[in-house]
């Protein structure tokens, strides 16, 4: 069965058996999470964090990454705390992260065999574009102290810095944002 | 209880349930989901599209959108396709979206009185940078453009937009990605 044919199947399912419940879309827990796009963490990092339906808002890119001149994770965060109530924000990055472990080189013979054309290919600095990091744990430091230096948001909100397990799913705080 | 001590009782008890397991970073069903970070869909998109852990990578931001200037989804896009092996895309908009909703000089007003400075504030075209739209269903419309009209991305990757009812979950399909 196609991907979308089975989504729509299940979506059936889904409805018939569900009650429909209004929302508010501002999160209960006043709270922000920035994260990976791993297939790893969906339907794991909610559990794992105790969180469920209502609770955060949650944004997700390759890496729980600020790549050089992107700020679509700032965009995010200035909705979510100007609009949306949110009063902390917690960069969570995760053990055997992708991003910490591709090549730029890699992906770019990758893409010239699926035939981007090389005059698309030579336009841009893919390692610097696609923000590649050498250490999962270190990167978080870094987001959390762009946002922490970001003149867009407010100084007291505190920016957390978390790591999970992959595998065990175990949380470890990196930065503590109520210090300092 | 403070929100960070909060989630790591959470993950005590949850580590201590759970029996650790070493999964893939490619997702089972070759896809990709770019959607909001809208907190009505965490722990509820996920079953209204019947995927669980290891089936697909998640994208998440403020109004599943690619505002003017701002190409992170297209660069997570770029390492899922070329690094994880994904195969097609979903855009997902959602009903009652905050994005179709707030407007660019509330925000600016709120961030006035939350004491960001006005030169800072001069700096940016907050409407433009914030990627605000109108209505839901054409901004999954001109996401799925935008993408399919990239020339980082394969032309064989079919990129569907769907939109979900956030308080039926019921899914429409806007954009059946396998035609044309």
């Amino acid at each position: 069965m196609r991907l979308l044919d089975r989504i729509m199947e299940a979506n059936q399912r889904f409805v018939s058996e569900y009650s429909p419940q209004t929302m508010e879309a501002r999160p209960r827990l006043k709270a922000a999470v920035v994260t990976c796009m791993d297939t790893r963490l969906v339907d794991f990092l909610e559990p794992a964090m105790g969180i469920t339906r209502g609770d955060v808002k949650m944004i997700k890119n390759a890496g729980n990454t600020i790549a050089e001149g992107n700020d679509d994770v700032l965009r995010s965060l200035v909705v979510a705390v100007y609009e949306l109530g949110v009063e902390e924000i917690i960069v969570m990055g995760h053990t055997r992260c992708g991003m910490a472990h591709a090549k730029a080189e890699e992906l770019v013979e990758s893409m010239k065999h699926r035939g981007i054309k090389e005059e698309v290919l030579k336009q841009v600095d893919f390692a610097k574009w696609l923000g590649l990091f050498k250490s999962e744990e270190e990167n978080v430091r870094q987001v959390v102290k762009k946002l922490k230096e970001s003149p867009l948001l407010p100084a007291n909100v505190p920016v957390h810095g978390l790591i999970i397990d992959i595998d065990t799913g175990a949380i470890t705080v990196l930065v503590n944002g109520y210090e300092g």
